[in-house]
């Protein structure tokens, strides 16, 4: 079975990249000292956000290489979701130990690349070295028109909270099989008064105290109001982490119409409202639980 | 010693991220799920690089934390500096070891942020997760003009080679303490016809092929042209790798007074005419040595 050490860096990347770069915004691909693009257009702001997976942490050895791929594309995209914006451009660095089976590696750029290319993510460059362990980091850009996309911290005291989809368990699978929100997001942003949104990698007990100590603000959640994931508790649905959903304040003036609107576009995708932002800063009805990268 | 598990990540990023995102052009710094910054001025593109420094790879345990930092960041600049390309926003991700004293995290930090502010970067955002060993991945968003940047494969047959600097024996030291060639990059692409540039950071015996094969040529350089670094023979000059100085090839009028142009604006930086490119793919006088990711 053919190792990285056996093909070498150049031919490592010539396999990587090859026929890959393509997109209509794309001027210089991977090869040159930096990738070359378009920039946004008039009136739109650029976005930028970088991720990564490591062995280990975000997956095991045992995890198929392509749904790794899939996951460090899917996180990044998320991130993206949560701004309600839309991802352009992709830089890839993956780390590896010399022994590294090469299919291995072709085949998490197989995943990378799928997931990227489903939502018209162009990878541009990047670059690879030698390492103890596999870490896949992306970094995307992208843009978002310049008064439409939403911060994390805009959230008022009174504002509603929702969540999208089913939260708890997704260690059981669906942290590598997730769907980043990104069509919804923009549809949310477009048609709800959204003030607030963030994307729950942490778990909603960690992700739920930023979005509202961010704006200055406490909250209150009935734990048996939570969406959860099939064989789920209210505490799962609370404390696990990598759920991938969007969380999002909105005006308490939204209209019931408004909701009934989601569910005729996005049928398979809940939205539920799970409380409500309060004023005082640090009011919780849960505080356990989340996922902290030092700690765990 | 406070390590990082002893403060978390929430409180890790907090102390990363103190005042340090300011920038006119930053709408949203750290602290959502993407940074937003304006985009390029119009008749510009946009540039995208990522590059990573891996302990054991890039550094040691032993390196001074704000050089590895410093390291990181430079070598991402240096791509820019290729380009001849303006850099603008950076993300920074960290991997560590939970058992990372914090010092040595925000000395990383310090070295970093100390590089970027001399060009002028601002760091938007970035991520952290634990892992093995230490690594530090730059990824670097910046502009040129739509007609002014520099291609790494635009040489044609007859076109003079040129080295900035001095080569070999980075190893030493020079490779943590190199200055990226951003503003005598510009100087260049504006003053001289360059036809093609790339940085040297895996040494002329490797890096050289990669700016003649790309563009179908070959080359002839005379070992004994080669700009050496105090106590290097013309082999380490050929073959080590991490000089960061500038490859280029211009067209061969060059005129005689431009180069003495060079000399006044940048007396400290020799430019040096190491040989030419050959029509002849494959065509070499040396061809030992370099740095190779996997095989090293």
């Amino acid at each position: 079975m053919k190792t990285l050490a056996d093909i070498g860096e150049d031919e490592l990347v010539r396999r990587l990249v090859r026929g890959r770069w393509h997109g209509k915004d794309v001027i210089e691909g991977p090869g040159d000292d930096c990738a070359v693009v378009r920039p946004p257009r008039a009136g739109r702001h650029l976005l930028l956000k970088t991720d990564t997976v490591v062995e280990g942490v975000h997956f095991t050895a045992e995890t198929p290489a392509n749904l790794i791929g899939r996951k460090a594309m899917a996180r990044v995209l998320s991130d993206f979701a949560a701004m309600a914006a839309t991802p352009r451009h992709a830089l890839v660095t993956l780390i590896a130990p010399p022994t590294t089976p090469l299919q291995r590696v072709l085949g998490l750029y197989r995943g990378l690349h799928a997931m990227a290319g489903r939502h018209g993510v162009a990878v541009v460059g990047g670059e690879t070295s030698r390492g103890d362990s596999l870490i896949l980091t992306v970094s995307l850009s992208g843009d978002a028109p310049a008064r439409g996309w939403v911060r994390r911290h805009g959230a008022r005291a009174g504002d509603l909270l929702f969540v999208t989809g089913r939260l708890g368990g997704s260690i059981r699978g669906r942290h590598l099989r997730f769907q980043p929100r990104l069509a919804e997001a923009r549809w949310l942003a477009e048609h709800l008064p959204v003030r607030a949104m963030m994307d729950l990698s942490d778990g909603l007990a960690k992700d739920l105290p930023r979005l509202a100590g961010g704006a200055g603000l406490g909250f209150a959640v009935d734990p048996d109001s939570l969406p959860r994931a099939s064989g789920c508790t209210p505490d799962q649905a609370w404390g696990d982490g990598e759920d991938y959903e969007l969380l999002l304040a909105m005006a308490p003036t939204v209209r019931p119409a408004s909701l009934a609107a989601w569910r005729r576009a996005f049928p398979r995708v809940p939205l539920t409202c799970i409380g409500r932002l309060t004023p005082r800063p640090g009011r919780r009805t849960q505080t356990a639980g989340g996922w902290d990268h030092f700690r765990a």
